[in-house]
C-alpha cells in the first residue's frame, strides 16, 4: 500500500499558548480543560475521522497570567487512561517530563495506559524548559539544558529496558501443573547510570504493541540528538516546506547515524488548520487571529521561553533588548531564532513580541480544496508524514475532518478504515523485539 | 438517621499475600491483576450492592517469588481513572507511597482523579516499608521508619495546601467582561519544610467534594500518630473485638488530641469474609485455606516485612531465630508482633511461619445470618465503622452482598440508597473549606 498520512488531534479546550480567548467560544464550555467528558467526546470525534492519536500537552508551573488552557487541567496520564476505555482504536499521547518523574514512575504508568488501552500509549518525552517548574519541585535550580537532555535519554533507555521485564511467555499461568510465573522469563534490569540506578523488574507485562510510542518534540540541537536517538514520532512545526524537508533529513540523517532505520519515524508538525468555504474567508480568520489581540497578555507570555524573563522592564518602541545577560545558555532553540530574527530584522520589542505571538505561520489556510491541495504537497515533497491538528472549537475541527479528509482518501493519502487495534499498527512502527527473548535466541542458535 | 456500615472493596485479582492459589479459580481470568475489564466488572458488582469505595492496594518492588497479584499489576491511579469514568457513584481509593514520589506530582494525580471522577477520589497514605523498593529509585538504602513517616506528612500537608490552590469562585468565566479567572483567588503555597519545599499553585480546581478523601493504614505508633493527624478513613486489622474496640479508641483519642472531630474518622477493619449455607461449611473452607498451603513460598514471603530477611538459612524446627541485628529498628509493628509471638510462646521458625502465614483471623466466617450477627456485634461495640472486605471470585463477593447485605439493610445497618455522589458525601466526611477563603472572610469580620 501506498504510503498514507498520519493524523493527530492536539486536544486543546480552553485554548493554548497565545490564545486568549478561545473559551469565549459558545460551543466550548468554559471548563472544558477539566471536563473529561470534553476530552471523551473530542476523541471520539477524532476517532471517527480515523486518526492515529489524541495528544495532550502539558506543563506544571502557573501564574495568574498563564494562558487559560495551562491555568487548570487534567494530568495527562490519569486523562488518558479514561479516555482509553471509552475508545477502541485511537492513540493516546502523553507529555510527561523526565526532568521531575522517576523512570521508574514514568515506565510503569506508560506500561500501564499501555496495557490499559491494549497497545496505544505513546510518551512524549519532554525535558522541561519552563524554568519555573523547579520551584514545585523542591528545587532552587532548573537542570541546565545539556542536563536535562541527558536524563531524558537515560530515562527513555531504562524505561526501554523496564518494559521487556518479561518476556511474552512469562506467564504459562498452567492449573494443572501449578505454574504461574516462569521465572526465568522476568528479568531485573540492574541499571547504573549517570542520573539513576534502577534494579527492576517491573511489575507490569508488555501490551500488545510490546512498548508504548516514544514521541520527541525539542528542536534544539540536543533535542534533535535526543529525536534521532529513540523518537518514533517528532512534533514539529516549520513555516515553509523547504524547512521542513530539511529537518525531516536533519531527523533521519541522526536516526541513521544511530543505526536505526530512518523510515522508521514518523514526522508530524503541529498546525492550525483554517478552513473556511473560499481561500479569501479562511485567510480573513487568520488575519484576525493575528491582529485582533491583547497585547498586555502576549507580553506577560513572551518571557516564558526565556525563564520568565520580566520584559515588561524594557521600552517597548527600542530595538530589542541586550539578554545575553540571562539563561547562561540554558534556553531551547525558540529563543535563539527570536533574538536572531529581532537582531537581523531591526525590530523593536513591540514588533518582536507582536512577531512572536499569536497563531504559527499557517500554510494550510484555504477552501478544502487549497487546504488538502497544500498538505499534499508537503506530504510528497517529504516535509511530513502526517499531520497535528489543534483542536478547540469542535464545528472548525469538523470542517477538517468532514470536508478536507474526504478530498485527500479520494485520492488514497488517507485510510479508510484502521489497520490496526494498536497505535504501532496505525503508524506503521515495528513492535520492539524483547531483549532477552532475542539473546535466548541467539544463544540457542550459537549452541546449535 | 442511625449510624450505618461503610463498605469497601479490596479488588484483588488473583490473590493477595499468603493467596498462592487464587488464581487457579475458573471464575478468575488468570490476568485478573492487568486486565481493566475484570476491575471495571469488580466495581460495578460493588456499585450495584451500594458499596462506599474500592480500594487499590500496591507495591513497587517484586521478585520471581512475589505473590500472583503482586507479579504483573496496573498502577492504581491510570487503573482508577479507567473505572472512574465506567461508574457513577463508588468510592476511588488509590495506595501511592510518600516516599518514592514528589508531593506536588501526588497532589496533581489525585485531583486529577477527584476532578475526573467528580469527587469521588481517595489516597491511602504509605510510607513503603518495603526494603527492596528502594533500589528502584536510585537509593541504595530505604528511608528509615521516621523519616518515612515525618516525610508522608509533609506530603500529605503539601497537597491539602495545593489541593487549594483555587477558591471555588476562581473563574468567573465572563464572556462579558472577558475576565476568565480571578487572580486574587489563585494562591501559591510558598511551603518550605523539613524534606520538601513547593512553591505551587497548583494547576487544578478542587472537585465537588473539596479534597480526596486521605486514608492511612500504618499500624506502628509513627502509623497510629499519622493516622490520628491526617487520617479520615483508617484501614486496619484486628483478630478480637476487643482489640478492635482498644484500636479505635487510640486513633479517635490520637485525633482529638489533634484538635480534630474523633467522631470524624471512618474504621475499616480489612477481612477476609467467609460466607457458607452452613457455619460448619463456613468454617470447613477457612480450615482448608489454613492448612493446604505450599510452606516454600510461604516461607519465601515471610521475610518480606523484615526487609526481605532470607530465612531459609536457619533450622525450620529450632526455636524462632535472633533477629535482632537486622533491620535497625526500621521495621514496622508487623515484625515486633510476630518476634513478641514466637518468644511468649516458644514457637519454632517452622511453627511461626505457619502461624503468620495464611488467611488473617477472620471473625467473619459463617452463615449469612452468623456473619451479618458478627458484622453488627463488632460495630455496635464500635470496633469498627465498616469493612473493607476482600474480592477476588466474584461469586464468593456476591454471597456476602446477596446474602449477607439484605439482612443487614432489614436492621437498618446498611443503605438502601447513595446519599450522595462523592466519596465524602457517602462516608459522611465534612468537605473541607478552602483556607483561603476562610481567611478572607475572617478578615471580613474583624474589618466589618
Amino acid at each position: 500500500m501506498a504510503r498514507q498520512l498520519k493524523l493527530g488531534a492536539v486536544l486543546m479546550g480552553v485554548g493554548g499558548p497565545g490564545q486568549h480567548d478561545v473559551w469565549k467560544d459558545d460551543e466550548i464550555p468554559g471548563d472544558a480543560s477539566v471536563d473529561i467528558d470534553w476530552y471523551i467526546a473530542r476523541a471520539r470525534q477524532a476517532e471517527a475521522a480515523l486518526f492515529d492519536l489524541v495528544f495532550i500537552v502539558d506543563s506544571a508551573f502557573i501564574t495568574p497570567d498563564s494562558p487559560p488552557h495551562y491555568l487548570a487541567r487534567l494530568e495527562p496520564l490519569t486523562l488518558l487512561s479514561a479516555v482509553a476505555v471509552s475508545t477502541r482504536n485511537i492513540g493516546l499521547v502523553a507529555t510527561v517530563s523526565t526532568s521531575y518523574n522517576s523512570p521508574f514512575n514514568l515506565a510503569r504508568r506508560f506500561a500501564s495506559l499501555d496495557v490499559i488501552s491494549r497497545g496505544r500509549a505513546g510518551w512524549n518525552v519532554v525535558a522541561t524548559g519552563d524554568g519555573g517548574t523547579a520551584a514545585n519541585y523542591s528545587r532552587d535550580e532548573h537542570f541546565d539544558h545539556p542536563t536535562r537532555y541527558s536524563r531524558a535519554l537515560e530515562s527513555v533507555r531504562i524505561a526501554q529496558g523496564l518494559w521487556d521485564s518479561y518476556e511474552d511467555d512469562a506467564f504459562p499461568r498452567d492449573t494443572a501443573t501449578g505454574v504461574f510465573v516462569d521465572p526465568d522469563r522476568q528479568h531485573r534490569l540492574d541499571h547504573r547510570g549517570e542520573h539513576f540506578h534502577v534494579r527492576g523488574p517491573l511489575n507490569l507485562v508488555r501490551s500488545e504493541q510490546g512498548h508504548p510510542v516514544i514521541f520527541q518534540a525539542g528542536n534544539s540541537e540536543e533535542g534533535r540528538e535526543l529525536g534521532g536517538a529513540i523518537g518514533e514520532g517528532i512534533f514539529t512545526h516549520h513555516p515553509t516546506i523547504d524547512e521542513g524537508v530539511a529537518f525531516a533529513k536533519d531527523i533521519r540523517d541522526r536516526a541513521a547515524a544511530n543505526g536505526r532505520d530512518p523510515e522508521g519515524i514518523v514526522i508530524l508538525p503541529g498546525v492550525d488548520v483554517i478552513v473556511a468555504d473560499t481561500d479569501a474567508q479562511a485567510r480573513e480568520i487568520e488575519e484576525r487571529r493575528r491582529t485582533d489581540r491583547d497585547f498586555a497578555k502576549d507580553l506577560a507570555q513572551f518571557g516564558r521561553p526565556f525563564g520568565w524573563h520580566d520584559f515588561s522592564q524594557y521600552d517597548l518602541d527600542a530595538p530589542f533588548p541586550d539578554v545575553s545577560h540571562i539563561g547562561h545558555g540554558n534556553f531551547g532553540s525558540q529563543t535563539t531564532r527570536i533574538v536572531e530574527v529581532a537582531t537581523a530584522e531591526g525590530l523593536t520589542l513591540r514588533e518582536t513580541v507582536r512577531r512572536f505571538s499569536g497563531p504559527l505561520p499557517a500554510p494550510f489556510v484555504g477552501s478544502p480544496a487549497t487546504v488538502a491541495d497544500r498538505i499534499q504537497e508537503w506530504f510528497e515533497a517529504g516535509a511530513l508524514d502526517g499531520l497535528n491538528v489543534q483542536v478547540t472549537v469542535p464545528s472548525a475541527f469538523a470542517r477538517f475532518t468532514d470536508e478536507v479528509l474526504p478530498i485527500l482518501r479520494a485520492r488514497g493519502l488517507v485510510r479508510s478504515a484502521y489497520e490496526s487495534d494498536t497505535l504501532r499498527g496505525n503508524l506503521g512502527l515495528p513492535i520492539p523485539r524483547n531483549v532477552h527473548t532475542a539473546a535466548r535466541e541467539r544463544t540457542a542458535t550459537l549452541t546449535a
